[in-house]
């Protein structure tokens, strides 16, 4: 066997133990009987360990390093190229770190995040601040071994975004943020819709249909893609024709289901429509959470929050949820657009979600540069929401206690969500000049022609551009928060008749 | 490490390898798009192929030879005694079968297989008739192979009811059909009810909801239990703390889905209940068809459909389906024991059922000892079914070619079915002899008792009593057909007023 065929049989069985482990968690989060989720969680274990082993054994480093010398490197076509150079990238950092620094650094995350649930339970930040300020510490260590040459919040952010850094989201987070405060406080204290109207009850098996039926009409292709319930609302693949997401549906609260779908449903198009030929390589697994989160952002608020995306889908919406039909699509539109100060990130509308965001990422880079400890963190916090949202959480667990991210280590990953949300401004107008105005396309019912568009200029590409090749190649120019601002303030403007 | 613990070790990874696959299959049914069932499959031949060759390793079986040995065996508790005897006797069993003729066993199933359903749907016996008299000679070689000691239709039964013989089936299969022939001509004979007011539409997920029920209220532990839906229904297990069954819902035939849970849940209680220590071990998997079959049957016929089974869920029943009300129990009882002499073996009622078999059972045991050829087939199918129903199929997709089976194999396999009644005939006695009257303890509500006998008489001790063991402790009689001759004829005389 040549050296590639050598590899890729051990990368064929690299994909079918991945492919046993994302549907373990799939079933272990969507179907598995309660009484069943050990045995499944230790299995899940099992096959987890073994793709590790396996990709991480001397053997497979060998291979991959033979095949990224320049003689053997030039016989290989790109898709094999770019998944060598990634796989030898990763390898190299991920040998860098010894491994006792490695258990050390699985042992006090998962301390923190066992801790961290009750601590927001029962809103006692005491015992959470301990476990967090040991992971912190090596969260930093670690990022001391992988990429000693970067600042360790850089490289964080690195992680989370290839060839972002703090210099770039100081840019464009400032921008953003001096414009966007002031927005928001006009819009909040202008007359508000009532919310009150849309608390009946839709039952889930509903829901899940009308659900369905979006996703479809978005562009989804139904043969290679499939939804389910679980307690939070995730995309997960098992190939580019296995794409799965799900939701979750309360009875009386049926619009954070369908924007759920919208959301995870933007995040599945970006998976399903990466072409073939990476199936089974680096370039189809896209690990750049800024840019994924920019493909779900667009469908669930550039697209899903516009009027025009509902109008052609309205009589079939009322059909399905027959008390629509009464309160009528402008009412509908305002409720999908109501913005409030509150307290909770996933809760947040698409306005004061970048707040949250700026927030979070001004209090790491804070930590990361040593000027924040972890004892200041609840009031840092604190002070921070009045500065931005003008509003003081009650109790820790609906402040600094609330998210999941810390307790991990996952520092740097706030900051991709709202990157998403300013990369979408651009491609709002790139779009936008390519295909003209994107109310007149929904209105028309060819939401498909942007789903196009997005394939053709982004998601086919899977992992093999970075986001900032993206913006080069799509927009053709470096990153602004200038056509996101432009969005929010002509949108809110015509809103809230500011 | 000691041999017992190597031993553990890989069978551990085995049961891992088994978990990945078991999960994979039950996606592939119930989840899966399809667009993604390739890969999907491709990944479950690779996980069957990894079980395939580490449990026939020679690694593997030096290790069960080694604790075969008496010095070793001695040392090992009862369960893993088992778990080691059982292991040792199939490993030999299959090593006597040469690579080159397995290889040339799935070679010939596969074409008959894949041939079957164009057959059927064309209604063409002439394009099956050649693959299916390779699979015969197939299936005799293999036998030659695996026991050569054994008469091959025996070695078949024995295969998937461990202890049976043609002499035996030939017994009771004999008494019962003596019987049955003259009761069923006089219950076709007799006034039939309407079942036309059975066939008003009951959506997927009420259905589905009413399953639940049932199956809970039989016993089920509903926290290592869930139900999905695909077009045959079937029960899966992961291990004994996640069993799964599935059901198929047609919206205007309610009556079918119910049925289906109730049998399917006799499997799972089955499964469910097998005792823990026997968790990961041959202990916990039960291939022994007919009694498999008879804890199904014995609930979805003896139980299922007794009235009393029903009276004290009615009120509950007709909540969830309210159609009923209007038709009533008696009319509900009447419908769901309605005899008819019909061509297809899986739509027929209790009582022509064991019939089907019957004729099946014959055809087989006549082919392997050479007086049918299977030219003849068709023919013989034909004339059997006059004389056991008094009918002739109009076509051979509704006559010899309605089934799977024969077409990957599974010769010996059809007798299981019916045992599993004859079984059920005997349990029924014992249990009444232990408890008192079926009737009686369904009336009270009180099917929970039913199940906790089961389960300490049958069903802990997984597949460590084979069915002889279980008549012999359970009913401590040879196998007899007399008490399900008895319980028919009781039954339906009453039903039938004959």
């Amino acid at each position: 066997m040549t050296l590639l065929e050598q590899y890729l049989e051990k990368k064929k069985e690299l994909n079918f133990i991945d492919h046993a482990t994302s549907l373990m968690y799939w079933d272990l989060e969507t179907t598995a009987p309660d009484g069943a989720k050990e045995k499944l969680s230790d299995a899940l274990t099992y096959f987890s360990t073994e793709s590790f082993k396996k990709s991480t054994s001397d053997e497979y480093y060998e291979l991959v390093t033979k095949l990224s010398e320049p003689e053997e490197f030039e016989k290989l076509d790109d898709v094999m190229k770019f998944d060598i150079r990634k796989n030898k990238k990763n390898l190299d950092k991920m040998r860098r770190l010894p491994a006792d620094v490695y258990e050390e650094f699985v042992k006090t995350t998962n301390k923190s995040a066992i801790v961290w649930p009750k601590a927001k339970q029962t809103n006692d930040w005491s015992i959470y601040k301990e476990p967090l300020a040991a992971t912190i510490e090596m969260v930093k260590k670690v990022e001391g071994y992988t990429d000693p040459d970067k600042d360790p919040y850089d490289a964080l952010i690195d992680d989370y975004e290839e060839g972002m850094t703090q210099e770039t989201i100081d840019k464009v987070f400032g921008e953003l943020r001096q414009e966007l405060v002031p927005l928001v406080n006009k819009v909040v204290s202008a007359p508000q819709p009532d919310s009150s109207r849309f608390s009946f009850k839709v039952p889930a098996h509903v829901q899940a249909e009308v659900c369905k039926y979006i996703v479809e009409y978005m562009g989804m292709d139904m043969n290679r893609f499939c939804q389910g319930e679980t307690e939070h609302p995730f995309t997960t693949n098992m190939n580019i024709d296995d794409v799965r997401i799900t939701n979750h549906y309360k009875e009386n609260a049926f619009i954070e289901a369908l924007f759920s779908a919208i959301h995870e449903g933007g995040h599945a198009l970006f998976e399903q429509n990466v072409d073939h030929k990476y199936e089974g390589t680096a370039g189809s697994t896209i690990n750049y959470m800024g840019l994924h989160e920019s493909q779900s952002r667009f469908y669930e608020n550039i697209l899903g929050r516009n009027i025009n995306f509902w109008k052609p889908i309205w009589p079939k919406m009322c059909e399905m949820i027959p008390e629509l039909k009464e309160i009528g699509i402008e009412e509908f539109y305002r409720e999908i657009n109501h913005v409030q100060n509150s307290f909770i990130r996933t809760e947040a509308d698409e306005l004061t979600y970048c707040l949250h965001v700026i927030l979070r990422y001004e209090i790491e880079r804070e930590i990361f540069k040593g000027n924040v400890t972890v004892e200041e963190l609840p009031k840092v916090w604190n002070d921070k929401m009045q500065e931005l949202l003008h509003i003081t959480p009650g109790t820790d667990a609906e402040g600094v206690l609330q998210d999941m991210h810390w307790s991990d280590g996952s520092f740097g990953y706030f900051p991709s969500y709202l990157l998403g949300s300013i990369y979408d401004g651009m491609f709002l107008e790139a779009i936008e000049k390519d295909l003209g105005s994107i109310d007149d396309i929904l209105a028309a019912g060819d939401i498909k022609k942007i789903t196009a568009w997005l394939k053709e200029n982004i998601h086919q590409y899977g992992a093999t551009r970075i986001s900032s090749e993206v913006l080069e190649k799509v927009c053709g120019q470096e990153l602004s928060a200038k056509p996101l601002i432009k969005y929010f303030t002509d949108k809110y403007t015509r809103i809230y008749n500011l």
